[in-house]
C-alpha cells in the first residue's frame, strides 16, 4: 500500500468497467474531480467488452469517500461491485491463526507430537494433572470470552459481530505480552448457561478475560467463575478499566500535591466499569466516593432493586450526601466519568475544590470536552487517543495475565491489580511527569514487564501464586 | 539435538551433583558403562560444593534407559532431578501457539484492528451475519472437541490428559491442509452438556471435528450437533477412520478383481468405529455384511438394548447369518478387524474365500499379525505404521475439513466422505498399486488436495456448498 499510510484514508473500488461505453482516462477523471488520488490499479478480470478492475484510492481525511462513490456510479458503463477499506482488508479471513511449534516433517516427527508417543505425555499428565501446565497451551493461553451483549458502544451486536474485538484482543495478547489466546464468542446470553460453558472449555486454558458481557449479569457471571474455577477470570470492562484509572489517578494526585486518603471523588454512571473504579479506589484508600447514576447520588438510606447498587450504596458515600451530579460535585476533588457525552459542564468544573482532576472517559463523546475546562482543570484524562492522557485498558490487561500465568496464579485478586496499577503509574518518572503525561502509552515497552513483575510478586505475597517464577526463588 | 536425531532414543538427565563427593568424570563413566552416550552438557546452576547440569544422552534402541538411571541413582552424591526425553520436550508449553496475522506496530495499526475503526467491522457483520465468514477467524478454524472419555487406546483419561492428542491434531490441521483449529477439550462428560458447550462456542468455528468420545454417547452427541448447528460437524473416529478403510479397499478390491457388490464383508467390532466403516460401505454398494461382536454375529430377530445394535441388526447381514466370528468368517472376502489384538487365528483366515483381503486395525496389536498370514492373504493391512499399509485417519480429515471450509458446507455428508474415500484411494496410480502399497502415505502432498476437490465438488452436487469456490463457478 506504500504511501498510503502515511495519513488519509486508503479504500480499493471494484468497478466493471463496460469498456465499449467509456474508457479508463474518463473513469480516472472522474475519481480524481471528486478528491481522490489514483494510487494503484489492479485487473481483476478482462473480456472483449468489459473489465474488473480494483482501483486503490487516497484521499485526505477531509473527504468523504460517498462523494467518490457517488460520482462512479453515476457514471454510465460503470458498476461499482465491491468497496474495501484497509481496515476491512485487515479483517479478512480474521486477524490470527494457529501455528504449530515445531514443523511436522517425517514420520518420526509425527510419531512423537502424535500417535503413538503422546500417549506417553497424556499419561504423565492423568497420573499428575498439574502437568498439564508444563505440557499442554494451558500454561500460556487465556480465552477472551465474550456473549457479544455490549460490544464497545455498540450495544447488544452479538457474538458473531463480536469476533472482530475478540481476535483485535487476541491479537494485542500475543503482540504485547507474548500470551496466546483464542476467541470464544458464546452463542447464548443466559447466565447459567455461559457459566456452564466456560466451566466446560476451560481444561485448555490458563486464565479467563471475559469481555463486552453486559451489567448486571457481568457481575454474577465473574463472580460465580472465579469461585467456581481454579484458574484466573478477569473482566476487563470492570477491572482493567479500573486498573488504568487507578493508575492515572496516582500520578495525577502527585502533580496536585493531595494525599489519597483526603480527596473527594464523584464517579458518574454506576454500571460495571463505575463500580470495579469505585472498588479499586475503595481499596487504595480513597474514604470520600459519591457515585452517582441518573436518579442522582446513590446513598445508603434509598432502597436498590439492583443488588450491585445496593452494595455500592452501603460502601460509599459516608456522608449520606443526596442530590444531582450537579449539586454533589461541589468541592469534589476528583470527578470520574464513566457515564455519556456532555454531562459535565463547566460550571460543575468550576464548582469543584481546587486543582480539579477531570477524567472524562465517556466514548466516544467524553463527559467533557477537554478543550471546554483545559485552563480550569488540573488534570483532564479521557477514554479518547487524540487528547493526551487516553486511560485504555490496553494498558492492563497483557501486563496482568502474563503475570498471573507465570506464576500460574489461581486467580487475580485486588493486591494483583491495584500492584498492576502501580506499575503502570511508576512506568512514568518524576521528571517526566506533568499534566498531559500521567499515563504511558499503549506502546511503551516496558510497561508490561513492569506490571508483570509487580504482579507476580502480589500474587507470592497473598499466596495465589501456584509458582514461584525462577528469579523469585 | 545434531545427530541425537539419527535412529536410537534420546533423553537429558537433569544431575545434582556434590562436588565435594564426586566429580563429573565419575558420573561419566558410569553413564557410559550403562549404555549411554553423552553427546552434550549444560550447566544450570553451580555452586561452591554443588553443581546441577542437564546431561543428553542418547542411547541404541536395544538399551533400556532405566538402567542408565538406575545407575545413576545409585552413586553417592548425585541426584537425579529429572528426566526429559525428545517426545516430553516437544510438549514443554503446548505445540501450537496463536498467531497475529499482521504486527500492531503503531496507533494507527492499533486503531484498525481494534478500536475504535474495528466497531465498522463490528457493525457490518451485524448487517449481514453471513460476513462473519469472510471477516472473521471463522472462515478457516475448526474446534477439536474431546471430553476425554476415550483417548486413543487409553481410555477415559479426560480432559485435561486429552489435551496432547488435541493439540498435536490441530498441528496436523495446520501443517497438512492449512486449517486453523484450537483443542477444546471439556470438563464434563455428560451428553447434554457436551452438546450445550459446543453449540454456545460454535461462532467462532466454521466446522466440529469430535475426536475421542466414549461410544455411544459419540453418536447422539455428533447427531444432535448435526442436526440445531449450520457447520460441519465430524466425529473423526467414527468417519475419518471409514473413509480411508473405504479408500484402502477401492484399491484391495483393483487388486483382487473383485467387484464391491459382490463381497461378503465380515467387521469384527462394532463400537463406533466399526458401525461407521459398515455404513460408508453400505452406502458404497457392498450388499453383504456381517458385524460381529463379543456376542457373537449381529442379526436382525435379535433383541439389541443399545439403539445402534438395533439399527446395525436391521441394516446389514441379509441372510441373518448367527454365530461366532471362527464360523461367520467361512467364505468372507474381506475381514475388518476395529476390536483387539490376536482374535483372528492364520487358520480362520485360511477359512475365507479365495484371496482374502484382511484389514486388522486393532491398536497397538491387530487382530491378527501381518506376518502370520503374509503367505495366504492377498492384502493386509493394519493402523500401525510398522507395516506396509497403514490405515490412518490423518490421510482424511485434514482434507475433508479443508474442502468443506473452502466451500463453507453445511455439512459433511455421506456423499463427500465416499468422495473423499476416492481421492485418497486415487492417490496410488495404477502402475504404483500394489498388495503391499493401497494406501497413499500421510506425508504424500497430492492427497489433500486431491481430498479437497473432489469434497467440494460433492458438496456443490449434493447443495450443502454455501460457496461456490471460483475455480467452480
Amino acid at each position: 500500500m506504500g504511501n498510503t499510510r502515511l495519513g488519509g484514508k486508503s479504500v480499493i473500488l471494484r468497478l466493471e468497467i463496460q469498456t465499449d461505453t467509456i474508457n479508463f482516462g474518463q473513469v480516472a477523471s472522474v475519481i480524481f474531480a471528486a478528491g481522490g488520488d489514483i494510487v494503484a490499479i489492479d485487473v481483476i478480470s478482462t473480456s472483449r467488452d468489459m473489465t474488473v478492475r480494483d482501483i486503490t484510492i487516497t484521499v485526505t481525511d477531509s473527504v468523504d469517500i460517498s462523494i467518490i462513490t457517488e460520482a462512479v456510479k453515476n457514471m454510465e458503463g460503470v458498476r461499482l461491485v465491491n468497496i474495501s477499506d484497509r481496515t476491512f482488508l485487515l479483517h479478512l479471513g480474521g486477524k490470527i491463526e494457529t501455528q504449530p511449534k515445531t514443523p511436522i516433517q517425517n514420520r518420526d516427527d509425527l510419531s512423537r507430537v502424535y500417535t503413538p508417543d503422546v500417549a506417553r505425555v497424556c499419561m504423565a499428565i492423568h497420573e499428575e494433572p498439574d502437568k498439564a501446565y508444563s505440557l499442554t497451551v494451558k500454561r500460556n493461553t487465556v480465552a477472551v470470552v465474550s456473549d457479544g451483549s455490549a460490544v464497545l458502544g455498540l450495544g447488544n451486536i452479538g457474538p458473531y459481530a463480536a469476533m472482530p474485538v475478540m481476535e483485535g484482543k487476541s491479537m494485542l495478547f500475543k503482540q504485547f505480552a507474548g500470551v496466546d489466546s483464542f476467541p470464544i464468542c458464546l452463542n447464548t446470553q443466559d447466565t447459567e448457561e455461559i457459566i456452564a460453558a466456560v466451566k466446560a472449555i476451560a481444561p485448555a486454558f490458563g486464565g479467563i478475560n471475559l469481555e463486552d458481557i453486559s451489567s448486571p449479569r457481568c457481575f454474577e457471571i465473574e463472580e460465580r467463575l472465579r469461585r467456581e474455577l481454579d484458574i484466573p477470570v478477569f473482566h476487563d470492562d470492570q477491572h482493567g478499566t479500573a486498573v488504568v484509572l487507578y493508575a492515572a489517578l496516582i500520578n495525577a494526585l502527585k502533580i496536585v500535591g493531595k494525599s489519597i486518603d483526603s480527596i473527594k471523588v464523584v464517579v458518574c454512571g454506576i454500571g460495571a466499569a463505575g463500580i470495579a473504579c469505585s472498588r479499586i479506589l475503595l481499596s487504595a484508600g480513597v474514604k470520600n466516593i459519591i457515585g452517582v447514576d441518573r436518579m442522582g447520588a446513590i446513598a445508603s438510606g434509598i432502597q436498590y432493586d439492583n443488588r450491585m447498587l445496593q452494595w455500592y450504596a452501603e460502601h460509599t458515600n459516608p456522608d449520606r450526601v443526596q442530590g444531582t451530579l450537579q449539586e454533589v460535585i461541589h468541592g469534589a476533588d476528583v470527578f470520574i466519568g464513566v457515564s455519556a457525552g456532555g454531562i459535565l459542564s463547566r460550571e460543575d468544573v468550576g464548582h469543584m475544590a481546587d486543582q480539579p482532576i477531570v477524567f472524562a472517559m465517556a466514548n466516544p463523546v467524553p463527559e467533557v470536552r477537554p478543550e471546554e475546562i483545559e485552563d480550569i482543570a488540573a488534570v483532564i484524562a479521557t477514554g479518547r487517543s487524540d487528547y493526551p492522557n487516553q486511560i485504555n485498558n490496553v494498558l492492563c490487561f497483557p501486563g496482568i495475565f502474563r503475570g498471573a500465568l507465570d506464576c500460574r496464579a489461581s486467580e487475580i485478586n485486588e493486591e494483583m491489580k491495584l500492584a498492576a496499577a502501580e506499575a503502570i503509574a511508576s512506568a512514568i518518572s518524576e521528571e517526566e511527569l506533568n499534566p498531559l503525561y500521567i499515563i504511558p502509552s499503549v506502546f511503551n515497552q516496558h510497561v508490561v514487564k513492569a506490571i508483570r513483575d509487580k504482579v507476580v510478586q502480589a500474587a507470592i505475597r497473598t499466596g495465589v501464586a501456584r509458582r514461584t517464577p525462577r528469579e523469585y526463588r
